[in-house]
């Protein structure tokens, strides 16, 4: 739209295209009306090309009233959870995006489907295997789409240190390392209750660190270690762990030791160790403020160097994936496949940690991932 | 909204208060549909709370439509510059954001003051003192509020140095040096023309580094030495300098030295010397990724700190603080006084770099700031 | 020395007090004339306020006499080793620095315990928890001071760190990751042989991740999970280890994730995570250059701090330590037990590795550590 | 010495070839046992490879006497001032160390060189371009060497920026922005007294600035602008300046600003911008722990790097490479016409700052530098 105003060893100017009029947009039901909703998923909208809300599906109305107001979405949009089946007779809404508490995760999304929805759903993508396995087969049955909402996997930094591991540049894969750690409060929370989570720290912040090893190496874990903790009279940790380490060998040899904890001051990192070079994300897994520094010799001097890659806004990505993916029939690149094997991942944690032994784990029976996104979707750097 | 989900240690959740229904938000025209514009503005109303755009004003109606297409603004409100006084008759239009060319900013701020409508004007307010003072003149006679958009004092990064400048935390200023350079390319955009741009880089990019030490140090130069080049032969630096160094002593002895240029690889940078600590921002200036770091002995040892202060959208502060100048009546922080200051201190420079002497400034007629910002206008960090 | 020449806000100024003269300083016979003896040890002299080097013990005597020149030795006090027993006639000999192949540190310890000398010993101690044991008990019944070289412990960096942590500035410790790798070239160096180096990454840098977490959390483990690897058809690890992972659970529920390799581009670093702060050393166990890093909420920002310690000669402060336990006849404070320790649990980790199971570990017998090292010894920063 | 342990994608080992045997060494007299000495150039000589301390010159006998016992000089080679030209007759001093208040280094270089000796004369040269001018005479008539500490000059890493500015990496250089600053206590140190300094900040601290800027661009300035400033009342500055700012214009068109202050909390950097990149060192000009950062446009992505360069100790370099003129007999890098030539610059400095006026600059009469210092001489990283 303008031609450039630098020279040509400055940075290329980043004049958004244009996102698509309203009336083409995806149209996307937003399921649960949490913090992440509010915060970050909603406010996303603006950021996107080819979505945007319209109907918001709540067990709290007036709130739910509230925040509608602000997006522009007509009282009659806004649902009670015992209305959900209506979704199929609203044809604005092609798509929904699940932001509910993980046990819910399957149900809504079988219920979506077979009203004829598109889901786009938030990680974990539910509390077991099988679960996992019902979400695929409802989606597959009803010839809808299903992404999970892995944000990492669609990041330009991330996808920056991906391409650079693909094109041979620090040699072969060797060592992962990670922690991704926060620090809970209200032990009434749900995310603190075994029937609704599923788990404690491991499937909501350590699961970031499976699909980060798992992403940059290409690889599937054949191996798995896992130990738990939780501190005795902590009334946080009565039913879901508190922390929990786990070591994952993938068959190259590659290796991702982590650790994920409920009980500490935010931390949230990794670091990559190849052949030639290491690479760290930190912070990591963030929402904005991750940053990628890479490691290795340059004329007989060890560069540390930091990438100044702007991420733009996680949520507005993963949603035009999603949207591209409804337009365009295509399987979205995390699909349930990619969801389905971290759950494996972290039931063979849970199991090695209570046997005190380590575990098997056997491939996956296909690919986890669809097509890589476009490049185009990772673009909408700055804004609409 | 929603109750603590972290342990007090952590830092606060951010859950945006609800912007202001659509109806109740002041109407902007945006005159000028440049690279600011489209890049910057128009995206940031995304994150505003109180304003929504509802005019544009260009003199390329084809490119115009199609961006008036992305925000919902209808055909019949995008406006040719011939029809710029129709503004009287739009009463949706309560404050225009002037995006313009330097030397167009006094004409179409006075004429939209003469139509009734608050101004935001971009920065540098204008090319001459003489200009600045006859846009303060015209808004004030016609009861209208005239904000220049000083983005970097509505930050909450600067903010929070200031409020530790202003608590002593650092003793007396003593030194401020600073740096602020980009690398221009085609010869014959409008920034390189002086009847156009006013100047080079100075009244451009090296402005960002008079209007921080005037801000953080709160005195007024009283003493400007300046110097500038262009590089023979250098089409670019053919009517406007190519770069430009000044120091500017304030009445305590708190001197700035900077640095600005057009022809350096993108540089921004200050740093604060005080007597017990120095403070950086590296890079400063920027859209987004400023950093900030506080260096000083903590119990006999060298800490140095970089401080994590989400900024959030710095074109949505400022456009939410000019709505809510407009809402309450009240004086903008950054009025036409800050602008006609500032475009004071350019002319002392140079006027020093002409003469090769120093050259002695007075104090300015009257307080150049409003009264500080809202604290709530700073807490936009998540979104709408 | 010097009155202070700035003022009272500024790092104190480090004149170090005056070295021994050398007449009265601890003489000491250096065992094995490779790397570390050449690059640091014998360098580190020059710092060391205690020490001097008064024999080389070399099997290379034409290499070992052109250093012996370098620091006025004479060439009657460059030893074979088979004349190595002939340090029992050379009361200028009050100490010995072993330097040599893991393998041959039991028996030159031995037989210098024997001679009735001091004995600095090398990490890691020892190739088995027998040899280990038995060089304690030789050190003992001779009445002479055994010292594991663990020079982390005795680095201001480590201590400062130790000191916040003891005083409570983080809460409880959760969680502690960290790598130690480093790419071997030669498949044919003594440390890729496994009857000379006692296995491969993990005993040689994997074990500072071991004491570091040891160290820090005061802490012995009690459960001990391992996990190793080779590449199948790499030269370098046909018998040893190429990298290893593994997990410490500690009585309070602290862990330790850590991953040793020994065919990654160099890479140090830890985090510890505690209740309100992470703490982050990067890069860890360097000779020089390690840095640390707090961060933790302050005032309601997050607060990243980079301390500035200077570490000085970390080998100087060992051999100065070393001394004065000889001087004042006392423990050192990383002897014999401190190196025992480390080996039991490497060869727990090595066990789990084999089994697939996680291993039990009992407490040690009694107390690994010695008193804390003075202050004094950690003041020698500008030299003798 | 060793095959390389590491593959060739590791930092090259740094065993370093061994110094010179002590009897042919250049045997130097230190002349001045004030801070300076103590802390920094005697410890250096444990690092250099072709000098040893033969003689220390002091006012303080019992000081001296202690000191000379740690460094094994015998108390007859302790001399007082008025014993000076008894170094003639002292063949085991070849050189003399200068390290007196400013304003007598003229007199002790001159008498030093009337003795026979080459002469190593600390920054600032000396307090008047006078003084330098007699400074050089005197040692061009007596046929021996003059050579200005300019330690930066010889440092890993300013000499590893000067080889990438020199091959064009970054383009023409176009502005230099520097601070270096720090905060002065007792009013009666000799640094204040204008008598024995010459002047404040400025011939201390702000120096650096000066030589820096010429040393990296290879230019002389031409048009000079200067600032000083100290503040009424503050018994620290009766005599000196507090603060100090310049502007040097060089015949490129690039430019240094820089400022420099005795009471400000000790802050040092510069920041280089050139065509397509720019360079930090922060801190800057700091006996160790100086950091080297470029950034860059690569592939698209701003890549800001930090190079692991280390220094190595910046005294022995000097003191080696002064060692190795003498033996040459070759020009040293840094001779008395460099010093010279800062002095010009420091002149017109405060003949602008008094008259408010830039001041021209003409070239200096001839080649300001010697050739440049053997990379061997850089090579000492690790010790003798």
């Amino acid at each position: 739209m303008f031609p450039p105003i630098e020279t040509s060893s400055e940075k290329p100017e980043k004049t958004a295209p244009p996102g698509d009029p309203r009336d083409q947009r995806v149209g996307i039901a937003i399921v649960g009306v949490g913090r992440i909703s509010v915060n970050e998923v909603l406010p996303a909208f603006a950021h996107s090309k080819h979505c945007k809300p319209v109907v918001l599906v709540s067990g709290d109305r007036a709130k739910a009233l509230k925040i509608a107001k602000q997006y522009d979405i007509p009282e009659s949009a806004v649902l009670d959870y015992r209305d959900y089946d209506k979704l199929a007779q609203m044809p604005a809404v092609e798509g929904v995006y699940i932001a509910l508490p993980n046990s819910m995760h399957a149900e809504y999304t079988i219920r979506a489907a077979r009203a004829g929805k598109h889901v786009l759903c938030e990680k974990p993508m539910a509390n077991t295997v099988a679960e996992c396995e019902q979400m695929i087969d409802a989606c597959r049955q009803a010839g809808r789409k299903l992404m999970i909402a892995y944000r990492r996997q669609y990041s330009p930094l991330d996808r920056a240190l991906l391409k650079m591991i693909r094109e041979g540049r620090f040699g072969p894969l060797r060592e992962f390392i990670s922690v991704n750690s926060q620090n809970m409060g209200d032990p009434q929370h749900w995310r603190l209750k075994r029937a609704l989570a599923g788990g404690g720290a491991l499937p909501d912040v350590g699961l970031y660190c499976i699909n980060e090893a798992r992403f940059l190496s290409g690889e599937e874990p054949v191996d798995v270690i896992g130990n738990t903790w939780s501190t005795p009279g902590d009334a946080r940790f009565e039913e879901v762990e508190e922390h929990c380490q786990f070591i994952l060998r993938f068959p190259s040899g590659f290796t991702a030791s982590c650790s994920t904890g409920y009980s500490s001051h935010k931390s949230q990192m990794f670091r990559l160790n190849a052949d030639t070079a290491w690479a760290e994300m930190s912070p990591a897994y963030a929402y904005e403020g991750n940053k990628l520094r890479i490691s290795r010799q340059v004329e007989g001097k060890e560069h540390t160097a930091e990438l100044q890659i702007e991420e733009g806004n996680q949520f507005a990505r993963e949603l035009d994936h999603f949207a591209q993916c409804v337009r365009k029939n295509q399987e979205p690149h995390t699909p349930g496949e990619e969801g389905l094997q971290d759950q494996r991942v972290i039931e063979a944690i849970y199991a090695s940690a209570r046997s005190g032994k380590s575990v098997k784990l056997s491939p996956p029976s296909g690919k986890t991932r669809g097509p890589e996104p476009e490049s185009e979707s990772t673009g909408n750097l700055a804004g609409p």
